[in-house]
C-alpha cells in the first residue's frame, strides 16, 4: 500500500491525482490540503477517509471543521496546517499541486520528514532549488515530477546513467501565438490568450505559456531536477504537443517520451516512484496523428524563454524575482490592466533593479516574492 | 575489457563494428570469420591482432593461412572453421553479421560456449527463434540486438518491466515504391529497387526493403526477441527513418528511439550491453528535419508484411519457407530472371505447397532451406 498527502488537492493535478487514488487499490490517501475550496474538499474526505485535512484559510478551516465533524478527519488551518499535513505520519508521497511559493515550505518539511515528493508545484524549484535538491539528498528522498516534461524526461532517464545524458531537449506547444511577431501580439485581449491548442489548463498557466515564461521555468526546474548545466537544455517547439520532452544521449541516441495529453499519466508514473501501471484511455494513433512537426523557438517575440534563462543563468535570487514579476504582471494582465507584451516590460523591470542574493533562504526567497509584489502594485 | 569475435567482419556490420573497436580501447578482437573475402579479413588481421580468423570458404582459408603465416593469427576453414570461431576461449560477446541461415549453427555454438550474441543475423531467430531463445535461457546469454529497429525497441525497454509492453511499434521507411499500387510495380527495375531513401545497405537487404519483406522479417525476429505475441507488433510506416521504433506501454506511453541512420549506434549499444558510451558523428536536429510523419503500411500491396505475419502465426518451419522462397525469389530478381511482382508469386506458392513441421530441429530448417531453393530454381 502506497500512502499518500496531497498538497492541493482540490486543483486541477489534486483532482486528477484523486482519479488514479479512485483506480488503485494499491494507494491510500492520508492527508488532503486545499487553500479555500472546503465544498470540494468535504466531498473529497466524504470519499476519501483520509485522517488529517489542512486548508490554507484560517476561517475556511474552522468552517470545514465544524462541516465534517461527524467523520474521523481532524482539520487543521493555516500554514502550520499544510505543514503539519506535509510532514503527517504514516505517508511515503507527498503530492504537491498546490500553486505559487506558498508550496516551498511544505515540501521542506515533507523532506524533513523523509516523503518522496510528487512535485507539481513549480516555484518550488525555480526559487528554491538551491535548498531543496541538496536538501533531498541529505534525507535520501525522491523528488518525483509530475509536470508531463519533466516526467518525460525521467521516462527517457530510466535505466539509463547520468553521465550520459547529452542535452534535455524541452518540447514547446509554442502557445497559442505561435509564428506571430512582436508587433502581432500588440494588441493580444485576454479572451485570445486565454485559448491553448493542446491543453486544457488553468488562466495562470495558459497565459503563461502564451508568454513562453512557462516553457522558461520549467528549463529552470529542469535544471535542478536533473542536475544538468541550461546549455545542456535546448526548447523544441512541436506544436502538436505529442512528444512530452526528449533526451539526447552521448552516443547520439534520442529518447523520447510520447502520448496522449493526459496528466494522470505522469501523476501516476510518480505515484508509483517511476514504475508503470495500467492506465485506461486514448491511445496514440500515429496514423491518425499523421505528423509530428518541429521548429526553433521563436526567443526574439517570446522573451519569456530568453528572460527565463537568463534569471537562470544569474542564480541566486534571480529565478524568484523573474517568477514573481511575471505573477503579478499575469494577474494585471488578467484584469485587463495591463497589455499582453507589458508582461515581458515588467519582468524586464524587475529584473533589471534587483541586487542579486547569491542563495537566498526561504526568507529572503519569500521577502523577495513581497517585494516584488509591491513594487509592481504600486506603479500599475 | 571486453573481447569479442565477430562472424561477417568483411560485410557492412563487420566493418561498422570494427570502426566501434577502434574508437573505443576497452574493446578487444580475439577473432574475425569472413564468408570469402580474405583480401580484406588479411588488412583486419594485420590491424586488429586477433588470435583466431575461420574463412567459410576452405580454398580461400589455406589462401589465408599462407598470406598472414607471419602472424600469430590461427586460420581455420569451413563451417567447422565458423564453430571453431564461435565458441573461442575468451570472448565475452559473439557478434553474428553473417548473412543467411549459415549463421544458425554457430550463433548455436556461440551460446553453448556461454557467449552473449550481438545479433546481426536475422535469419537465426526467424528460422530457429524456438531454438535459439530457450537455449539462450538455459546458458545465461543475452540475445543483443543489432538492427537498428531491434536496438530501438532494446532501449526503450532499458530500465521497464516485460509485462508493461502493449505494444511494439516497428517502423518502416515504406521502401522506394511507397505510395505505389500493385499495378505501378508490374514494370519495377532492379536498379529502381535498389534505391533506398534512407539507409544505404546490401543489394538483398535493399529488395527487401522494397517489398517489405525486410519489415517482416524484423516483426517475425521481434517476436522472439521481446517474447511477444504477433498482436502486439505493430508496423507504422516513418518515411524520414528517424524514429527507429518505439514500445507503448500499458500506461499509454511511448517511448521511441531516434536518431540519424546510423548503425555503429546499436552496435556500439550492443557491444556494451546495452549501456551507453560516447559516440561522435551527426546529431538530430529537430528544426532542420521539420517533421516527422507517419502513415499505416499498404498491406495490400507490399505483401511482404502480411506474408510474413502468416508465416509467423503459422510457425513452426513456416518461417523458414517463408525466407527461403524470398531469398531465392530476390536473387532471380536481382538476375533479371524474374519481374518484381513475382518475389510475392513465389513465396506465395512455396508457403502454400509447405506441410509445416511444428518445431523444427536445426537440420531440419537447413533442409527445408535446401528444398525450397532447389524447388524455385527447378521452375525458373
Amino acid at each position: 500500500m502506497i500512502k499518500i498527502a496531497i498538497l492541493g488537492s482540490t486543483g486541477s493535478i489534486g483532482t486528477q491525482t484523486l482519479d488514479i487514488v479512485r483506480k488503485n487499490k494499491d494507494l491510500q490517501v492520508l492527508g488532503l490540503a486545499a487553500g479555500r475550496n472546503i465544498s470540494m474538499l468535504e466531498e473529497q474526505i466524504r470519499e476519501f477517509s483520509p485522517r488529517l485535512a489542512a486548508v490554507g484559510d484560517e476561517e475556511k478551516a474552522a468552517e470545514l471543521r465544524e462541516r465534517v465533524k461527524d467523520t474521523d478527519c481532524k482539520v487543521v488551518g493555516g500554514m502550520d496546517g499544510l505543514l503539519e499535513l506535509a510532514a503527517m505520519e504514516g505517508t511515503q508521497i507527498l503530492v504537491t499541486a498546490i500553486v505559487g511559493m506558498i508550496g516551498i515550505r511544505p515540501t521542506i518539511e515533507g523532506i524533513k520528514a523523509g516523503k518522496d515528493i510528487a512535485l507539481a508545484n513549480k516555484e518550488t524549484l525555480v526559487t528554491a532549488g538551491h535548498i531543496i535538491m541538496p536538501l533531498a539528498e541529505q534525507y535520501g528522498v525522491r523528488i518525483l515530477p509530475v509536470d508531463s516534461e519533466h516526467s518525460a524526461i525521467f521516462q527517457a532517464l530510466n535505466g539509463e546513467e547520468h553521465k550520459t545524458i547529452d542535452k534535455l531537449l524541452i518540447t514547446a506547444s509554442g502557445g497559442p501565438f505561435r509564428g506571430r511577431k512582436t508587433e502581432d501580439l500588440r494588441d493580444i485581449q485576454v479572451e485570445d490568450a486565454l485559448k491553448h491548442p493542446n491543453w486544457a489548463m488553468g488562466q495562470k498557466i495558459t497565459i503563461d505559456s502564451a508568454t513562453l515564461v512557462n516553457k522558461g521555468l520549467e528549463v529552470m526546474e529542469a535544471k535542478w531536477l536533473f542536475g544538468v548545466d541550461l546549455d545542456q537544455i535546448q526548447v523544441v517547439v512541436q506544436p502538436q504537443s505529442v512528444i512530452h520532452s526528449m533526451i539526447r544521449f552521448t552516443d547520439g541516441s534520442v529518447m523520447a517520451q510520447l502520448g496522449t495529453p493526459d496528466m494522470r499519466l505522469p501523476i501516476q508514473y510518480a505515484l508509483y516512484g517511476g514504475t508503470r501501471r495500467y492506465l485506461d484511455g486514448e491511445r496514440l494513433d500515429f496514423a491518425k496523428l499523421g505528423s509530428i512537426t518541429f521548429e526553433n523557438p521563436d526567443m526574439e517575440t517570446f522573451k519569456g524563454l530568453p528572460l527565463a534563462m537568463k534569471a537562470s543563468r544569474t542564480g541566486g535570487s534571480m529565478p524568484t524575482v523573474f517568477n514573481a514579476a511575471n505573477e503579478k504582471a499575469v494577474a494585471l494582465f488578467l484584469q485587463k490592466k495591463i497589455a499582453f507584451l507589458d508582461i515581458y516590460r515588467i519582468i524586464e523591470d524587475a529584473m533589471e533593479s534587483h541586487k542579486v542574493i547569491p542563495a537566498p533562504t526561504v526568507e529572503e526567497i519569500l521577502n523577495i516574492e513581497q517585494e516584488i509584489y509591491n513594487r509592481i502594485e504600486s506603479r500599475w
